[in-house]
């Protein structure tokens, strides 16, 4: 028989509200356990100059920093043009895409996921909540001579009928040059071993973690963002702490609720942005490169704004030591990223901004209404602000859905901590505007079921959303009401 | 109100199937209309040495092709390597998106495609069917110095709620480096005055001529094949004609029919083909290119295969004489560029191949079944030659679907010749074959909504495939039954 692929996606979409609701253990019992693995798993973190990165070495005549192995990444120049400026800038190169992937399995018909504590040498705390797996191909090809990949088997030569969402996705443009990862949710039926550091939790589990401060990881909010979560049956489930808000937001996620723009109208405005997008790039030396300079251990921006690239030597801990280095952007300040949310029509509707950022594969991708450090832009005049900043900063408290500071990959980024908000709003924009578009959470699904569509800060805040439905802020079963 | 898609795309699907079985003229009267333009718009090409094009230099250097306007397009040289096999070779370089557009209008209820008669140097008959607007952003941003592009002013800042398709797609991933259109269709109620050159066809109109061969060009094809076109209603119109791959045809359209593989399953199958995908590209310079040579007037491969960069001297007839100089990519042979399909519960599928080609800007798409020029591999062993490619030239000519010579792009490629099929057959592949899937024809669709699935000889096929929905070669109705 032929698949009709509306019914089996409605069930998974069905199974996957249960875990939404689903609270086996408190959030309290987490952190105990999270806690304690924080203490075997300790790791240390020292800056070192650039040219002393233990296993780098810096190319004499470009001053690429590179490992000597020729693998994991590399650290470049980048010349980059448009109509309205130019500017050069260091990028990381990293062509090889890797696996985030999370294995999902039912236990009295609530779906579980496999998440990982994990450490990484950017996080400020050390240990964040990662997917099952996270894994370059260097890592799993074995170029590391570290320890296996533990479950790595469940995400290669994966039988189709087991894979839930499976979908390349672009990391952050400013830093990363065409940067992809797979992002890969898979179904598993048998027993599987639970190893040390690894967790089952429900969906609500997450939800209710994702709002605590810099916990679940940059790789964890991507890969959940590529959930097909409908959101149905929560209702049933949910009951009294619903209000007004969250039915916006169900009727958001649900593919049969109209919304502001079709598709069509969507993909147009999309295909408009990438053709008018004149942003040319190419690879220029990194040494010497103009609006940059050494200082002893950094390279850094002339005005100490935007980022600096500095150098690491990690010792982690746990059963083996091991130690390694490594080169790092250390952005500056903390940023601000996050949606602007309206009911129209009863549906939830968030607005989505067409974004140009140097390292994309494809010119625009779509990001959060607000995305910046908003000291980048305090010695500017006040024209230069990004639109919505001031909107969403100066919000009413009742307002703001969602409000937490979430770091950004810890295996490249050191300390990158941005301030993810969800806020209501009234304002508005006019239907033609070039960059912004009001969007229903479906459509927004609808999308990551592509490569190269959402922002990876856009596909956080999507997390956060769903997080939404069945807790966060306002409701009831929420962490700060747990505890 | 919120607009919910689905009503205004079935308005539009039936629109253009009342399109697909009207025909008001008999193809004899467009044919004499066509040739009557061919007399008045002769053009004549001269083969002319690479060192010698008018208003083209060579780079000293590298030996690069550019315009002296820096405009246009390049010729260069690209490196290429993967695990199998390594090689170099001359390919186009245009980075600018250009448009391929097509204007829809109402007539009685019927819509009609306003069509082009188009010269182009490449074509072998000087004159085919074209979009209403075929323009390079060079032309239309006025590098050429020519007159105006005619109805551009229709793709460029159009209300959202006139356009029926707008995206992104790429063109021949062997001869173009990262290429892409801007494929549009643009629907108007307003008068337009029809110019010299340009006429209004139904959809059935356009179809017939599909199976004349090398008439409807390939920027044509490609705008066809983003045509939501589901079918619906054809049978009402159609009747007698109707067998029983055409009843599986217009059930492959129809977005409601199952299919042997869900979308999630054939995403996870592109995704896991674009990331085992390790051919690596760069640039290399074009002078002592390895494995190529100078002859007095061209670049050709040491083999004499594969293709050839020539230069020409066009001379354009017409109210103005026009003349330009430009370099051309011959091809060696004709090439088979087929899709085999077969009946899985009723409903029509497609087999679908996964293919690298160096140009691509995302590793691999979606291609035909068998593309490929068979002379290339006379001289090899038989196992190396194309699976399906016998399954296709072998046929029981009654199970032959559709079969046309058709070109390629007449502006960069010198009488590029491919013979296109659909073929039926019984053969069947492994459900997890790396390189093929069955797919639906609505599935398809699906896909050509996005950038960067199927390439291009895949939705040339496409468009033919429509096409045998009221017509083709087994029809009562098509150009065969006509004459």
């Amino acid at each position: 028989m032929l698949d009709v692929t509306t019914g089996a996606h409605d069930a998974l979409s069905q199974a996957l509200a249960r875990s939404a609701v689903a609270r086996e253990g408190k959030v309290s019992d987490f952190l105990a356990w999270f806690t304690d693995f924080r203490v075997r798993a300790y790791t240390t973190v020292e800056r070192m100059p650039l040219h002393a990165i233990d296993g780098w070495k810096r190319d004499a005549g470009t001053g690429e920093l590179r490992h000597r192995s020729g693998q994991f990444f590399s650290v470049k120049g980048l010349a980059v043009e448009s109509p309205d400026q130019c500017w050069n800038q260091p990028i990381i190169h990293q062509p090889e895409v890797g696996i985030l992937g999370i294995l999902i399995k039912d236990f009295d018909g609530v779906p579980h996921l496999l998440m990982q504590a994990k450490v990484e040498p950017g996080n400020r705390n050390g240990l964040q909540l990662s997917p099952t797996v996270q894994a370059t191909r260097s890592n799993y090809t074995g170029v590391h001579r570290g320890r296996a990949v533990p479950y790595l088997e469940y995400f290669q030569r994966t039988p189709s009928r087991r894979v839930v969402a499976d979908v390349r996705q672009s990391e952050q443009g400013s830093w990363f040059y065409r940067k992809r990862n797979r992002n890969m949710i898979v179904q598993v039926n048998e027993e599987i071993e639970v190893r040390d550091g690894f967790r089952w939790l429900t969906l609500g589990e997450i939800h209710d973690l994702l709002a605590e401060e810099d916990l679940v990881n940059m790789d964890a909010r991507t890969v959940l963002s590529c959930l097909p979560f409908a959101g149905l049956g929560v209702e049933r489930g949910f009951g009294a702490g619903r209000n007004s808000f969250q039915a916006a937001l169900l009727r958001s996620l649900d593919a049969h609720s109209g919304a502001l723009s079709t598709e069509r109208e969507i993909q147009s405005w999309v295909t408009e942005a990438r053709t008018r997008c004149e942003l040319r790039t190419r690879w220029t030396p990194l040494r010497g490169l103009s609006g940059w300079h050494d200082t002893a251990d950094a390279m850094v921006h002339d005005s100490g704004r935007f980022f600096s690239v500095i150098g690491v030597q990690v010792t982690a801990g746990g059963r083996e030591v091991t130690s390694w280095g490594q080169p790092m952007i250390e952005p500056y300040g903390t940023g601000v990223i996050a949606f602007l949310v309206r009911e129209f029509d009863g549906v939830l509707h968030v607005l989505v901004r067409a974004r140009e950022e140097v390292g994309f594969s494809d010119a625009v991708e779509l990001g959060p209404t607000v995305q910046c450090v908003p000291e980048n832009y305090d010695v500017l005049p006040a024209g230069a602000r990004p639109r919505f900043l001031d909107d969403v900063l100066g919000a009413d408290p009742e307002r703001i859905r969602f409000d937490s500071v979430l770091s950004e990959e810890g295996g490249r980024f050191f300390h990158a901590l941005n301030r993810y908000m969800i806020v209501e709003t009234d304002t508005d924009v006019a239907r033609d505007d070039p960059d912004f578009r009001w969007m229903a959470v479906h459509q927004l699904a609808a999308l990551l079921r592509h490569s190269h569509y959402l922002n990876v800060q856009a596909r956080s805040l999507v997390a956060c959303l769903h997080s939404l439905v069945a807790g966060g802020i306002t409701g009831t079963t929420g962490p700060h009401a747990a505890r």
